[in-house]
């Protein structure tokens, strides 16, 4: 195992906030994930902490309470700094793997005790712990450079198989974690409303004029993210063995795609437009060592895929570099919640059958020098499966083609397959009034499931 | 003209400053760009001033001094933030045009004074002015986002021909300033070394392993870089007609490129590690409105290229959207230092043959909602003109083919022509130990020359 599985792991342990017992919860006592919030709703300021069940856990008010002294002793001043008044998670990504091991442990320590001050003290209680209702989840932190990857095969092949139907795969793809720079101004918390973007659309025939209007191929992504702890220093590549030394954790990312504005950009230089409109991250950053035992063997090429250059391949990335993660994606139309009908699952997956690991993108991205700072988003890119309900956006799932052969075949220029919602509505894009959400959560035999918490944006109409 | 002339472009005003009376210099009272620096070699401190002559004044000390005390009441509260002790450019980004005319004439007034209190006060001077050598200029500010476009037609023709000889531009080029997003946290000030990056390179056979080592392609990119001033709210793109009063100003950019690594990682999501291991920005900030006795028209279309989009085409743009930057590139080996000869002169051009302009590109990366904010960069890609003279990187100023021509005619798979310099060395691309300039000024008929310095870097070798 990369990261030590200790007491915080054990199944058994409960706390005494109720709700975190509960076996379905994303929350149990095992998880832990750093959420920066505003502590009420009409609170300007912005605090943090973790969230355990339905609460969230104000670690500044711990911290000012008294709480953390023993914790302070083992963590180093910069890091501490995000449990003063005005701290931002951006201090925590300083933190080395031992701090927030230690971290962990106090937090664990501080929710499971009944008998503790916090667990018995009404007063303290009202102070440090609040509902998730009555409190708002923001952006982790400032995101400074924000990077995409297109790190699934099955993603890269379905779509690759569109255009070029014999040969789906770049000659680069196996070799290097593809990947691209993205824009980091409008990477935006889980919740804000998606305005339909305006942007040109290919013109009807070679030679025409473009047009200019709302998007009318509006897309989801469905993606892992991963938010990057401490940076390096201009010229200084991180190599494979120290890369997962610089996340702080993941979370669950929604990059929004115009395939219409897509198609008519992206050549030669790559998308930017089609995606710069909005990127939803999920408030709760899931720790690497709450994920510690739910890591598994990376990708198996087998013979049909060369192994990485050595720089991005080590024993250890092998057996144990990918994360075995559960993803759902669920829509609901604006009908389906004014006649409250469920969000209907779209597709299901796992972030494990990735190609590239996160310690490989960590490597690729500072082998030539380029720096890595605190708060930095990597986007894994599409998650993808084998099959077809395993496709991680709407561009791959309703394509047709022969969607049970492993890997699907797509069929250029066919018709495309819509999803029939609960109401009878048929989506092949996104409407507007629909809500995307993304879920993931993480379950092995003889430990607790953790979750990620919700990642969601409802469409609304592009500006008049 | 877009920006009002008034007695700040004067070219019979002179400071006492004398330095600044040197017809050579770049730096005339005239022009004034705004520049973060450490006031002294060992002073971990950053302040904020102008450029003028040889020296540099600080606008902190004299605000702080009282000098600016008439100024203070014509801006608002956040902009005079950058006036005092801490306070960094990105305060200065909100300024309205307004206030940007008032704060230039502010100054101008201070510089121009001989008969007042700085002028006279020997004390003073001393404070607020410090000769440019004994203080080291910085980034101008932390840049959010970085943008990198790519409005050359004459650098996309050519390059586009190396590929494609009889269609070397895409269907989109004259419909879309093509861009893509570029990597922020590498943005570094001139001066500062640049490590010859690391990375894949493509097989020497189809279907064989790639290598990967040091770059062999290493090239510079001659660009201007426009620094955004007021941002907008994500979801509210900005129209062509405001476009401009989100620009603080201009400065020079080199956008180093590893040519080997983007050729074998650009396919399909665009350049990425031959890119993001560093670009290098001028410190001076040269302002719209000292630029406003160099607007001229925008590319003229004529009949072979179509008219932009009604959104991104004004009779405004049209007239005065160019700006006339003559624009320089030097090139220094060690030896030619280590024998004192002068660097070498190897191509020139102007930044008003560029297709798209700095309106355009604002508003079209804003068209689909995206947020720029203040300090946000944007490249304006290699500017290359009609000769071959104009080509602004090694890429296209040592292909082989007909230079004459125009456009030039570039044929793919003939051996490259070196730059030979007065040593007798040859360059293909950079070797370790060369040091790039790019210099710019502005010149017209009735107006004082005003230039935007030096953007310098020096390339080292690759980490053992």
């Amino acid at each position: 195992m990369p990261y030590e599985i200790d007491e915080t792991h054990d199944p058994s342990l409960e706390s005494w906030v109720e709700s975190a017992n509960d076996p379905e919860t994303d929350f149990p006592i095992q998880n832990l994930p750093f959420v920066a919030f505003h502590p009420g709703d009409n609170d300007p300021d912005e605090t943090f902490g973790v969230r355990i069940g339905d609460s969230l856990l104000d670690l500044q008010e711990c911290y000012a309470a008294g709480l953390l002294d023993d914790l302070k002793k083992q963590t180093a001043h910069p890091i501490n700094f995000v449990f003063r008044p005005g701290g931002d998670m951006a201090a925590l990504c300083e933190a080395s793997r031992d701090e927030l091991t230690a971290i962990r442990r106090a937090v664990s320590a501080l929710l499971a005790d009944r008998a503790g001050e916090l667990g018995t003290s009404d007063e303290l209680r009202a102070r440090c712990l609040m509902p998730v209702q009555s409190s708002t989840p923001l952006r982790y932190t400032e995101i400074g450079d924000y990077t995409d990857f297109y790190a699934s095969i099955h993603h890269a092949t379905n779509v690759g198989s569109m255009f070029r139907p014999d040969n789906p795969l770049l000659p680069n793809y196996p070799w290097i974690p593809v990947g691209y720079h993205g824009r980091a101004s409008s990477v935006v918390p889980s919740g804000t409303a998606i305005r339909r973007p305006v942007g040109q659309q290919a013109p009807a025939e070679d030679g025409g004029t473009p047009s200019f209007g709302p998007s009318k191929l509006l897309d989801y992504e469905l993606e892992m993210g991963i938010v990057i702890g401490r940076g390096n220093e201009l010229g200084e590549p991180i190599s494979i063995d120290n890369a997962e030394d610089h996340i702080l954790g993941m979370c669950l990312l929604n990059d929004w795609s115009a395939r219409d504005l897509q198609k008519w950009e992206y050549v030669p230089l790559g998308p930017f437009l089609a995606k710069s409109f909005a990127s939803t991250v999920s408030p709760y950053i899931v720790t690497m060592e709450a994920l510690a035992p739910f890591r598994v063997p990376a990708y198996e090429r087998g013979d049909n895929l060369p192994q990485p250059l050595p720089h991005l391949d080590s024993d250890h990335n092998r057996a144990h570099g990918a994360v075995d993660v559960t993803l759902e994606v669920y829509l609901s139309s604006q009908r389906m919640r004014d006649e409250k009908i469920e969000p209907m699952r779209i597709s299901t997956g796992s972030y494990r059958h990735m190609l590239w690991t996160p310690a490989q993108m960590v490597t690729h991205h500072t082998s030539n020098g380029c720096n890595l700072q605190p708060g930095d988003l990597l986007g894994s890119g599409t998650v993808s499966g084998p099959k077809r309900e395993n496709r991680g956006c709407l561009l791959e799932l309703t394509w047709d083609g022969d969607p049970w052969a492993e890997p699907p075949v797509m069929k250029p220029g066919t018709e495309r397959t819509p999803i029939v919602l609960p109401t009878g509505e048929e989506r092949k894009f996104l409407a507007d009034g629909d809500e995307v959400i993304l879920k993931g959560f993480c379950e092995r035999e003889g430990y607790r499931r953790i979750g990620f918490g919700e990642c969601r944006g409802i469409i609304t109409p592009a500006r008049a």
